[in-house]
């Protein structure tokens, strides 16, 4: 048998548990957002652009009836168990986005519905599902209360956040989050969510793109000034123990930042006494990418050369992005990796990061 | 003699010829304007962040006095003759960060009044300054008839607009711009230039870095955007003739956007009908990227890697950012590159693409 052939298990930290419509959250809302989503609903961020061809795979709809993505039966069925998953770990992007939203008292409460809800109707149906909770980032003292109450539950094992937001996140503004991402020992998932919409700052740094292909090509900026702004804001001394995920933004546009960040860093440092170490030595000790989509360049070798360029086999995590349109096959991507890597990629690396079994 | 050693002739293409005060320009000034500057100077566009270390080389100081950069006849012996260049290509800085400003008919009158100055007192100097002319983007017609008006003196060989914008460059909004420029021959120069001021976007996509080493590491989000944009409206279908030149703002974050914009047309080109080639084709045929600053991974066969995943040998232009901070000595960049693609980049591709002897 060939030893890159064998069936490798898998940790796919990116799927997507959806709503079977919004109205799910009604009953885990305290009042008065109770009585309010039942006369006007419950509010849902929004890209300001649509897919040409949809954002759900045309497959993933279940025998229930039930919309893509909604029954979780269905999805341990043909996602979990079809490609020998250990774990699915649930990220919703139907609520991040709402840190897009003004009003933080009302996000604040619909987060918490939402991490009742996770954890009553997903986590509790099978232990290969774990989620990652959400929060609002508009009022950080309020979303630390809500990491401290959900993130010590066993199957919470991450909390998540939009790439969308009008500040970078290393800006003290938000640190009370990362302390108390710290201390449940839980990392950040930064997943894109409505970027450009309410409060959020424009999705480029020269505004609006004109549609969605344009829009999703650009979308990793959110990620690389994210990235830039911890490290330089000194989040990763102040937090030795906090971890950051980059989901869904792709991964081979991390060397070239970094090596302009080291550069810069050395002749600019001025600004940032409090860095002990060299710009990218703290990412490879406290950030991880995943892995959907991943590039695809036409010649494979060159993705290969990339990997070599940052500390790849440590710092990437499988994804697939189930059910979105652009979901990443377990068994098709990556599979010319020497199989200690792909060990690594696919579910080793996850399963330390979460402390998984 | 070790031919990679041969001294190779040198085109640079983003020198910064400065102001010895923004005053120069009063006598070239329309009324009202001229009686407007008179009394309330000139304005100034602006970068909402400082260097921590300046932004001139304190080497730059002519022995006459005036202040670093303003010197033509300095510049001459202490940039084009000191590193045998045949030409320094002149970009000011200093003008086009005013499409940030929201009066767009006196940002209009300054862009003239600069592009006289530019031919009267430095591109008259000697015969291997050329100069790119100046407009802002606010008003496209004006601008396009700007072009129109200086775009045929020999001495002008690009238009110059700042990577700073509240739209992406590709907008059909700004096509009068690049009409004019295919009609009179001149590729558009991208350059960095007052990001987040003014009626600017913020500089990257989620909203104002906190200091200047994270602006600048974040710059290329800026080129990127309107490099998608460029691509993705069909600019370059429209004007078939036409070029663009990313000026300062790296070069290897290339292939890994060309990677995710060609894989993300493949499904989504519905979005695009109008493009008739690959994304990344429009790009190796109308694009170029000035090299510096050059990005320097601790290992240079990561820079000669990325050469190897785009057309660099034809893309790149050599530039110095004379007399600026991180200015790159062509005698000691790139030096390791075979001599061949040397060549090129350090003169024969900016020979062809500005129509210089």
């Amino acid at each position: 048998m060939n030893a890159n052939k064998e069936v490798l298990p898998v940790i796919d930290c990116d799927v997507h548990n959806q709503f079977r419509s919004r109205n799910d959250l009604i009953p885990y809302l305290d009042e008065p957002w109770r009585s309010h989503a039942e006369r006007f609903g419950i509010p849902g961020g929004g890209l300001p652009y649509a897919s040409p061809i949809g954002n759900k795979r045309k497959d993933a709809n279940p025998p229930s009836g039930l919309p893509v993505g909604s029954d979780p039966h269905y999805m341990l069925e043909h996602l979990v168990k079809q490609f020998n998953m250990d774990y699915a770990l649930l990220c919703s992007d139907s609520i991040i986005g709402l840190s897009g939203f003004a009003d933080s008292d009302h996000v604040a409460a619909v987060c918490r519905a939402y991490n009742d809800y996770l954890i009553a109707e997903w986590l509790s149906v099978s232990p290969q599902f774990k989620g990652y909770m959400c929060i609002g980032t508009q009022d950080p003292a309020e979303a630390a209360r809500e990491i401290d109450r959900i993130g010590p539950h066993s199957d919470i094992v991450a909390v998540c956040v939009s790439g969308g937001s009008n500040m970078p996140y290393g800006h003290r503004y938000f640190h009370p989050i990362y302390e108390a991402c710290e201390r449940n020992g839980l990392p950040l998932v930064i997943h894109p969510g409505s970027e450009g919409s309410g409060i959020f700052n424009a999705p480029t740094a020269v505004g609006y793109m004109s549609n969605y292909l344009q829009w999703h090509t650009c979308l990793p900026q959110t990620f690389m000034a994210h990235l830039v702004s911890f490290v330089c804001e000194g989040v990763f001394e102040k937090y030795p123990g906090f971890k950051v995920v980059f989901c869904e933004g792709g991964v081979t546009w991390l060397p070239p930042l970094l090596w302009r960040l080291d550069k810069n860093f050395k002749a600019l440092r001025a600004s940032t006494p409090w860095l002990k170490r060299m710009p990218s030595e703290y990412v490879r000790d406290h950030c991880f990418l995943t892995t959907q989509p991943i590039e695809e360049p036409d010649d494979f070798k060159h993705l290969e050369s990339m990997f070599n360029m940052f500390d790849a086999e440590n710092m990437l995590l499988f994804s697939s992005d189930y059910p979105h349109w652009d979901f990443d096959d377990p068994t098709k991507i990556l599979q010319r990796l020497p199989i200690e890597k792909k060990r690594k990629i696919f579910s080793e690396n996850a399963r330390q990061l979460f402390n998984l079994k």
